[in-house]
């Protein structure tokens, strides 16, 4: 906290004097004014000449009905804020307000300080109102371009999730959230309330919800409006919070007297709020940490308060009809046009803003000073509080590997290990987050370092392992919850990841979408320092569920992301434990991106070591020369590569078997790690260009690939790459069921025997020669499946598999990797 | 409702006497026995010889936490269906409960009425124990395989949505829906609780949520089971229910008294409930529509219920332990073969089986008769119950198009008054859902034969414009809610569509994924009977969001869609308002698919008769001989394919340059509705032949194709086309923000200009004769670019383009469809 700021204190609850009380409508209808303005005009910004035609721009795209009352809530905001010295941010649930809140971010001066041409006076607020929605200019939605956002809200529901990312470890801060009603009938805002179970009123700072039922969407009313006040209040209750309601009256006689009235009862509301807040703060400070019933505000005034009230007949103010723009015609009929003359006049400009267009210095004190201007909280530009984390030596973490499989690891089990180290070296800003599957995706050592941060009741320690009210881990069976928690918390200048089962990440695909465009505009922000980056780590993967089932199988979040701008996706498949050691080392030192790791959590064979595990993942792709049989200065007659643990390991048997039966052949083996490296070095900043390609993969070769996911999703990355006529993919061609690890890669053809069947069909050699082997593989993966159906268990041969090559690579164990007996499931 | 049902009797509550005790509790602990056989045991299944290691599973794969809960709430509904012979179906949220479930549908008969190898004797018990979560055998979850389900529930969340799907529209069904407290954590089921607030107590049926509060989940407690009683029975109110709590203590001295005194107690609780139920049906009945307070049952039970209380000393029953398998050892340590000995004794076989391994007949007498049973009730095989929709001729709705482009359509507005019909010819078997988009998606016609369904507070008709307590239309903001209301409408065998931007559709990626595998598993289930496609309607798309702006741009869902199985996924891109009507005929009348269209609602010229349009929908793709320059008999020397409305203008404009400047340029023409056809016909079933695909596309002229989405997806479906090599792809490339449509496709190269480069660019001939023209067009896109910065709007070349070409076209007017100033954005 900057030191000019102080946090909870106490205030008197207001009785505005008639100064403060101007002041304050006074920003209200300037944030109002510049709100219409932005929306509707195209020059003439204080109308210093009669309104015209020609003032208005062409097309009219904006909204409106949310916006006055978020500009009333900043407004009154700032009131507080300035008597309190408390450090706040403003998120803005309905961000398709965006009009409202570059027109604070406007009024507080931090537009103009970081957008210099948009200056304070005349030809600033011409250029303020031109850029809003217009080609060439800024967003109409609270987009990164706004200052003061961590929040877009174009894609509804993650308002309270980020607000309490942001509060998380930030004990001094004030998040006010404001929740559209529209936003409020998402599923993930309904179950974000009950954050205030995972939250401690101690070394947290305070989310208060802001819940703006301003009763329309679209073209319905919204549900939350239209229940009655007490089955509100009992949702409210039974969220644990304590609502506290505000209401203005849709049509009133005497706008002025009313709008006084509503300053005195807010402000008066806003302190009591603010003071109860306070007093939860300094009860968990005496050591009270008991979850509080903490205050929200349900905050119920008319959509498009203060506009027109009728148009064109139909009742507009208090309707869904104020949702957008209601003078679509403004430019084209006098009728319109009218309207919005006498609309903007309503606000007097000639009061709020000097002959240069200034806003009045009356006016602007509302304004808190420097940083505590909620535009201006370093919070909301996390960049700027970033720290680098405290890494530990990942190498001196790794499993020990005297040979190529001679040792057996649970590679997120190892990983775990080294995150119980970055969590104690990093106490208050790194946190792992996910839903209910932390010690399930083998991240358990964790524990050994911290808790589970818990906050709803205790029972005894024999069901409540590892709870506790302060903890690094946080969990709740709602990856929503998990992802809009870690953006909030990223976006706000801290570090951490999700761990996930790798189907259900899918139920984050549209979240990732917005944080993964949020990056992409940042990147083109200068203001905006750059963050660390969305780590995913996405365990209990499509070929090892072998417990659930079909519905647990599905690899496809790596095709999701990788339709995402090339400057900020990055996608993993480490094959063993060292090399998901390097791999998470990397992400979490790098910043801007978002990183997909996919990693085993059963127990698995470990091919490098340390040494060659740093290299290989620092090349992102590499020659096992060990696995394959090539000849010095010969061209391999095809090459095997692979991507993912299990595909890896499957491919390392094919290879085993064909150097066993056909030594001759010179087999190429390729392990992939950084999947962006299959691309083209122009199409992304990992790629690798053409002929380094050609080197590793041949131009005219037969390459068999053995993937994790979906097999298309490789030659969608490789398709202008030389040899991809020649390029063969197996992986999950969407066959699953309840069934054994070994009966998985046999049903989608990955399997080794398969592996070796596609070689001797590619091979142009082995076709007629090899038909005594090829049948003899095809039998075996029949065998393979009726033993498996008879016997409820991996076949024998696959059990207790031991790497027959001992010359080149020792004893191997990898047996009790692929057998399914070495795990348990969850 | 079958002939034998009748609905919502009232019944004395129950004062459970000594047999009906009796048979409620042997058939509860002959479905516990069962469950826990199924997880453990591989053969003797009745005990018949003393337990031994070789009796129990290899590998111990299953969820026992949730299963006796809802075999408790199994038994007791079994019961009070009889008494009422009222029609039930049962969803389970906690679908990993599938022993549970599939011990019930096996008790009561239905299990070997469908599956007769596994048959009600000791070996079918012996079958179905060793079937269970084996290689070859079933899921361990409900899965489609299970009798009487139409819920997964793998995934958590969609239970409450699945359940109020099933109850539109069946005012006699009871949909008796447990709900896990780890799933009610989830953000699509803590919205779904608001689904009573649009749903009609006389015309739909009844939910009955049973909130099953076992209190843990894999590795944690829930949420709502460490809440105060108070707080969870405010939240119940908040959501419009009346909780009825229902706890039975974690431990207890004497197990047997204490399950008697709680199946005492929740019998005359059920009743309870029922009565309330029938009450405020027969208040429905009598003409009182306004929403009543529901009632609800919290069931708090211990995890495990009736399990080992300890294992190795770790409290066991009553705590996340014993959310999977307990005893993980039993195979392989004396002392968990010994607790399993006990636990399966605790139940007592010898009492429920009779000598031949058959349920005693007077606990069978517990089962409804026939199709009252849950696992036997036609609704959970919604197929049985299918009617084909009433379909108008869709011609006659049909758009006049006197030349290509001489006339302009909104495509989804001329859509909408198909679907108005569709809406008035079938009253209780079609509903459109949609997040509050219905409208903004320009389908308001069907206002004109129906209403939005609504059931919370009404307003005065100037803002509750076609609200009703009944009606087709049902919106609220969650797409989750509106994926899972249409998944459990087709389930229990009714029609309907799902309309949504298509940038948010990726909500329910998710929820498409786990329907699709649904889908895909059914087919290959002979008794499922084929239910209708659930169908999308993808409208404000990528390229016309001019006033969202980025947030609002992501055509990825057809990305994510294609990765599903090729026999359940459809997609379609129609390019006008005929050829929508067309396919969305098609897609009402098909069954047991997923289609998505994405259509435009924007003004935009139409190109085919309907004549036209019927015949290019049934090929799927075509050549549009009036659009490009081919020379009878000669070859042409490029291709210009598009796919998706925008794309299609740019393109034939492109073409329309090309024929103008290069008149001796032989350019084909191709647009494709169905993208599927871009497949090969190995690959999928409507996949194009590759002669044929050659035929169209050529095998060696270049083709530059213009497409709607991320245009990597055109190569992942054509990579193993001859073809394929010359492929050019423009798309959206993830650049976008809020600005005019016409800045939209140049910010991707998709524009005309950029078009006919990439013509010049790909044709040899044209390389270098041709840098006059290219230097032109790369001079009007930076033309182009500046204007529309400069003005806010469209070009006037593009808006008020007139095709030159009247000789083949006509006088096109579609100027106003490029155009920004046409439409409204909603």
């Amino acid at each position: 906290m900057p030191a000019n700021m102080t946090a909870w204190n106490t205030a008197e609850i207001a009785d505005l004097d008639e100064q403060t009380l101007q002041r304050v409508d006074g920003w209200w209808r300037a944030a109002n004014y510049l709100s219409v303005g932005q929306i509707y005009l195209l020059r003439n910004p204080l109308l210093r000449t009669p309104l015209s035609a020609d003032d208005v721009k062409p097309r009219l795209l904006g909204h409106w009905g949310t916006t006055p009352g978020l500009n009333f809530l900043y407004a009154h905001l700032n009131r507080a804020i300035s008597q309190r010295r408390q450090s706040t941010i403003y998120l803005t649930g309905p961000g398709h307000g965006g009009p409202g809140l570059v027109a604070n971010s406007y009024l507080d001066g931090t537009y103009s300080e970081l957008y210099p041409d948009v200056s304070e006076d005349d030809e600033g607020l011409r250029r303020l109102f031109r850029q809003f929605s217009f080609p060439g200019g800024i967003p109409s939605h609270v987009a990164p371009e706004v200052p003061g956002s961590i929040h877009e809200g174009g894609e509804l529901g993650y308002a309270l999730s980020h607000a309490y990312g942001a509060a998380f470890d930030n004990p001094d801060l004030l998040v006010a959230t404001v929740i559209g009603d529209g936003e409020a009938e998402t599923g993930a805002l309904a179950t974000s309330w009950h954050s205030n179970k995972l939250t401690n009123p101690r070394a947290d700072g305070v989310v208060l919800p802001i819940l703006h039922l301003n009763g329309y969407k679209i073209a319905n009313p919204t549900v939350l409006a239209r229940i009655p006040e007490d089955e509100l209040r009992s949702l409210m209750i039974g969220y644990g919070h304590e609502p506290y309601f505000f209401e203005v009256p849709d049509d009133t006689a005497d706008p002025a007297a009313e709008h006084a009235a509503a300053h005195r009862r807010f402000a008066a509301l806003l302190d009591e709020v603010l003071n109860e807040i306070a007093a939860i703060k300094a009860r968990a400070a005496d050591g009270d940490e008991t979850r509080p019933r903490w205050p929200m505000i349900v905050f119920r005034t008319p959509k498009g308060w203060t506009g027109p009230a009728e148009i064109d007949g139909n009742k507009t103010t208090g309707s869904w009809r104020a949702h957008q723009v209601p003078l679509s015609s403004a430019r084209d009929t006098p009728e319109h046009l009218a309207v919005l003359a006498d609309w903007l006049a309503s606000y007097r400009p000639e009061e709020l803003f000097d002959d240069n267009g200034r806003l009045e210095a009356d006016i602007a004190a509302l304004a808190p000073p420097g940083r505590l201007r909620m535009s201006d909280n370093p919070h909301a530009n996390g960049g700027l509080l970033l720290r680098d984390l405290r890494l530990p030596d990942f190498r001196k973490f790794g499993v020990d590997v005297p040979a190529p499989g001679a040792t057996v690891a649970e590679a997120t089990r190892v990983l775990g290990e080294w995150l119980a180290e970055v969590v104690r070296l990093n106490p208050d800003n790194f946190r792992i987050f996910g839903p209910d599957e932390t010690a399930s995706n083998r991240l358990q050592s964790v524990y050994e370092t911290t808790d589970k941060q818990w906050n709803a009741e205790f029972y005894s320690p024999d069901v409540d392992e590892h709870l506790a009210r302060v903890g690094r881990v946080v969990e709740m069976l709602s990856e929503h919850q998990c992802q809009g928690w870690l953006e909030g918390y990223l976006l706000t200048g801290r570090h951490g990841l999700f761990n996930c089962y790798e189907a259900f990440i899918h139920i984050v695909d549209s979240m990732f979408n917005q944080h993964a465009k949020w990056l992409k505009v940042t990147n083109h922000i200068p203001w905006r320092r750059p963050i660390a980056s969305l780590n995913y780590l996405l365990s209990s993967h499509v070929w090892r569920q072998d417990h659930n089932g079909f519905s647990h199988q599905d690899p496809g979040f790596i095709d999701h992301v990788v339709n995402k701008s090339a400057n900020v996706v990055r996608v993993y498949l480490p094959p063993d434990a060292n090399t998901l050691l390097s791999t998470y080392d990397h992400c979490l030192r790098s910043r801007q991106y978002v990183n997909v790791v996919v990693a085993g959590k059963q127990p698995a064979p470990n091919f490098l070591t340390m040494e060659q595990a740093v290299a290989h993942c620092t090349r992102g792709l590499g020659i096992w020369e060990w696995a394959g049989s090539e000849q010095l200065g010969a061209d391999p007659d095809v090459v095997l590569a692979a991507a993912g643990d299990v595909p890896t390991l499957e491919a390392l048997a094919a290879a085993d078997i064909l150097r066993t039966r056909l030594p001759e052949l010179r087999v190429r083996f390729v392990n992939v790690v950084d999947l962006m490296r299959l691309q083209d070095s122009t199409e992304h900043p990992h790629g690798l260009p053409g002929r380094e390609f050609d080197q590793i993969f041949t131009r005219d070769r037969p390459i068999i690939f053995a993937y994790h996911g979906y097999p298309w999703l490789i030659h969608r990355l490789t398709y202008r790459r030389t040899g991809h006529p020649n390029l063969h993919v197996r992986g999950y061609k969407e066959e699953g069921t309840t069934t054994t690890p070994f009966d998985m890669v046999m049903l989608n053809d990955l399997d080794r025997y398969h592996l070796v069947m596609d070689v001797i069909d590619r091979v142009p050699s082995l076709q007629s020669t090899c038909a005594t082997l090829r049948q003899e593989m095809a039998d075996k993966r029949i065998a393979a499946r009726e033993y498996t159906r008879a016997h409820g268990d991996d076949i024998p041969e696959v059990r207790d598999w031991v790497w027959p090559d001992a010359r080149k690579l020792g004893t191997v164990a990898a047996g009790a990797a692929a057998s399914a007996t070495g795990g348990d499931n969850e």
